[in-house]
């Protein structure tokens, strides 16, 4: 079918997340010709791009005769400018729908098939829904490992790919997550690279957590590093602490990510193909990945853990990846900050050494960087936790971390939040437990991430004996507002810190 | 969580479709203050009546300060009014979302499960990727007869019920579709309820087809009666030719169809949901299918036939519904005419006996019409067959078609279409076969339905022995560029009439 006669661009300031949306009047010729009705799908082009979005009607005050609006996301993808000339047509077939339709009726999907189907994503060919129905028939472990090797190759092959010429050994670290506060990673990669080890780091932002990394690390330096300053500083230091965002390593994972957190679907397939192809397109061949294991971490059980553990292996086997699945423990939150400065507080501590620094959090971080030192040496850990140790204490990678820092764009000085409120103890006894979800839930209604500044501080760890008016937490605020709205939560939720009265 | 404050209603004039959603300023105190960001979910609370719907930002142009807008189905769901304050929060768990979870796993749902599921997608809690998920997961054999009953008894259950005191056998009729022209409905059930059976037919109108029995049944009375009209209709005449639009029963069956459609989702389980909970909430308990197979009709071959009507049946037994399937042929399109007003006239011709009556369109209804008086009358088809070709032929189809036209507001009558062109045969040879699907995309082109005087009139049947010059199809249309745009379809694709060179 032919193209209809062009319509001027225009933006219509409609932000959709990621799904590409067009906007056309109800009254426009080229709609009644050719039966475009609200919800169609319609093929765009403009110049040399395309893509299908789906078609919204709208009445005519919001939009002039002769032009097509377009949300934010779809704007973007195309590239447009204002009044550009597009056409658009009803969408045509997109073929690897019928690869989506065999997955569905169960039967198993080969490389080419599962490399199309995740092309037309990364294409936006896919709707939300196709890509909905997508997830669902390949979640709950319907995905065999080739098949998951084969969505993690086309992954990688969905945007850059990093390599590093004349390093041979490209190292990396992942956490599974779920876990507040477990902030190890700007620790341990420092650590490693100051050993001597390549560790080409990105990291994204928060999605339903207080802090990611890049959230944490964006507090103390740059970290939006277009491709070509990533690499300078990981040639320059040998390391990188990187958002992800702006380098397009495994960009089609976001889309995926986004529509398998909204149908919160935990997939090991998914998952599995998720890190990996991130890892791989970032040129790592040595990936370790720490599994927080805990009643209210992402993972439940060692079984669980176990099973992952298992996809992880076959997978890297079939890549030609080294890796390695550490299992620790996620009973309950790390360091003693939550939210992007608090958290970057505990990581400081940690590497200046300071007498105030968490513990739990330097021990963690310890262990990883030692299964990392240990899979570059093949040493047993009881000779790299040492030398990891020594890294730390003898403040090698305090001053590889200030490296790294300077330069992705210079080490930032943390502010401090203009409103907070101390959270107290009712009763006295035993501090049996904290539920982690709750502790990032309170962090996030404080105003975290998109606060860097709001968060909580804890006071208490699991263990410890409190008194009635003992301070168990500081909350930290940008607004009286968001610090009040916390402080209600917490009223309402005091049972997140789990006291056993002692008698 | 708490509401927030409140924020005033404002109808965007954007239609989503059913996809509700709710649009609100980037500046809003009230997104910041609870981390809404597009495309979170958020329970909107108006008076009485609430939902779940998918959050867009928009640029301050778009939206006063202190309103929230509202896309045309969620105005409508919310029933608001200008202005009217309303509250909105982060959605809560939907907790049917469990039972979703549970069948992506391969488990079985049971009754509660499922009329969970389907109270949430009517009470507008599910997005469209749940219910794309749902789908699905649902899809492929993957519902149990069991489950499908269960499914068919909650979409009943979400709509209005039709009750008629006094009549122990309610009739209704179904065809599964695929084959253009193929309007048997009005003359069945004409002489179906001359013969004494109640059927108070609804019909859907086109969704992917050039006409539905409700688009042409539009051209010829009025179809879109308010549940009241509707009864009064059948107690007077027996029967009744609406649309169900208005009507409103099994209305969840609208949500999930058109996720299914877009997702070209063919699931025998939620085909015979979707059938049998618009019947059984007409009152029906005696239920004809008719189930056209042919390579380019809906059924393609009489494997699958068997299979749908398998479960028809245990389905339609669990819930005590006398059932049966008929197996026609679907081969090429019925009748002459394709698009409203021509398959309109179809319909005429055969009811008032006329010379130029379709003889195809005829018998077939006959042999539906012989099959509702032989489920009735418990004879077999060779003595009901001659008793609905009595009614027929002695005109007392054509007698009840005028009052159950007259009953619903009178008989129309039929226009011409402005603009038409004749489409001609290129080569000697013998029609060897006509491709359903593009002779309905024909007819969509050229403007039907929309347009109820557009479509196509058929001059040649299979078999027939064509001459170069000869017409084989007459194209209606409103306007001459719709007429140009199906001519054009039409030399793209002449071989749509398969015409064998005779030696």
């Amino acid at each position: 079918m032919r193209h209809t006669a062009p319509l001027n661009a225009h933006l219509m300031g409609i932000d959709t997340h990621e799904e590409p949306i067009v906007f056309m009047r109800s009254d426009c010729a080229i709609c009644r010709a050719e039966g475009f009705t609200a919800n169609t799908r319609l093929q765009v082009q403009a110049g040399e791009r395309s893509l299908i979005a789906t078609l919204n009607i709208v009445s005519n005050e919001l939009l002039a005769e002769g032009l097509i609006g377009f949300s934010d996301s779809a704007w973007e993808f195309l590239q447009l400018a204002d009044r550009q000339p597009v056409r658009v047509r009803h969408a045509p077939l997109v073929r690897s729908l019928g690869a989506l339709r065999k997955k569905i009726y169960g039967h198993a999907l080969n490389a080419l098939e599962i490399s199309a189907i995740i092309r037309d994503i990364s294409g936006r060919q896919y709707s939300d829904i196709e890509i909905a129905s997508f997830l669902t028939a390949s979640a709950a472990g319907h995905l065999s490992a080739a098949e998951v090797t084969a969505m993690t190759r086309a992954m990688v092959g969905s945007g850059n790919q990093l390599q590093w010429p004349g390093a041979e050994r490209i190292f990396d670290k992942h956490c599974i997550g779920g876990l507040p506060g477990n902030r190890t990673t700007p620790i341990v990669i420092s650590i490693g690279s100051a050993a001597g080890l390549m560790i080409p780091k990105t990291s994204s932002r928060a999605i339903t957590s207080p802090a990611g990394t890049a959230d944490t690390m964006e507090v103390l330096t740059e970290v939006d590093l277009p491709l070509e300053k990533l690499r300078e500083v990981v040639e320059h230091t040998g390391a990188c602490l990187a958002a992800g965002g702006k380098v397009g390593l495994s960009p089609v994972d976001d889309l995926l990510i986004r529509i398998e957190r909204a149908l919160d679907l935990d997939s090991p397939g998914q998952l599995v193909a998720s890190v990996l192809s991130k890892k791989i397109a970032a040129g790592s061949n040595h990936i370790l990945i720490d599994m927080p294991v805990g009643p209210t971490a992402k993972l439940r059980s060692r079984e669980e853990a176990c099973e992952l553990a298992g996809v992880f292996h076959q997978v890297a086997g079939a890549l030609g990846i080294q890796l390695r699945c550490v299992i620790t423990d996620g009973a309950q939150a790390i360091g003693n900050g939550i939210g992007p400065v608090e958290e970057a507080r505990d990581v400081l501590a940690v590497l200046r050494n300071r007498a105030d620094a968490p513990p739990d959090l330097a021990e963690r971080s310890l262990f990883l960087a030692a299964n990392l030192l240990s899979m570059a040496s093949g040493e047993a850990l009881d000779s790299t936790l040492p030398q990891a140790r020594e890294i730390l204490y003898s403040g090698l990678a305090w001053q590889q971390f200030r490296r790294i820092c300077e330069a992705q764009g210079g080490l930032k000085t943390l502010g401090q939040a203009p409103h907070q409120s101390c959270l107290q103890a009712q009763r006295s006894g035993k501090l049996r437990s904290m539920d982690n979800r709750r502790l990032a839930q309170l962090a996030k209604l404080a105003g975290a991430p998109s606060s860097p500044l709001a968060g909580l501080r804890l006071h208490v760890k699991t263990g410890d004996s409190v008194i009635p008016g003992q301070p168990l937490a500081t909350l930290f605020a940008d607004t009286p507002g968001e610090l009040a709205y916390a402080r209600d939560y917490y009223h309402q939720n005091r049972d997140l810190f789990d006291i056993e009265a002692t008698s």
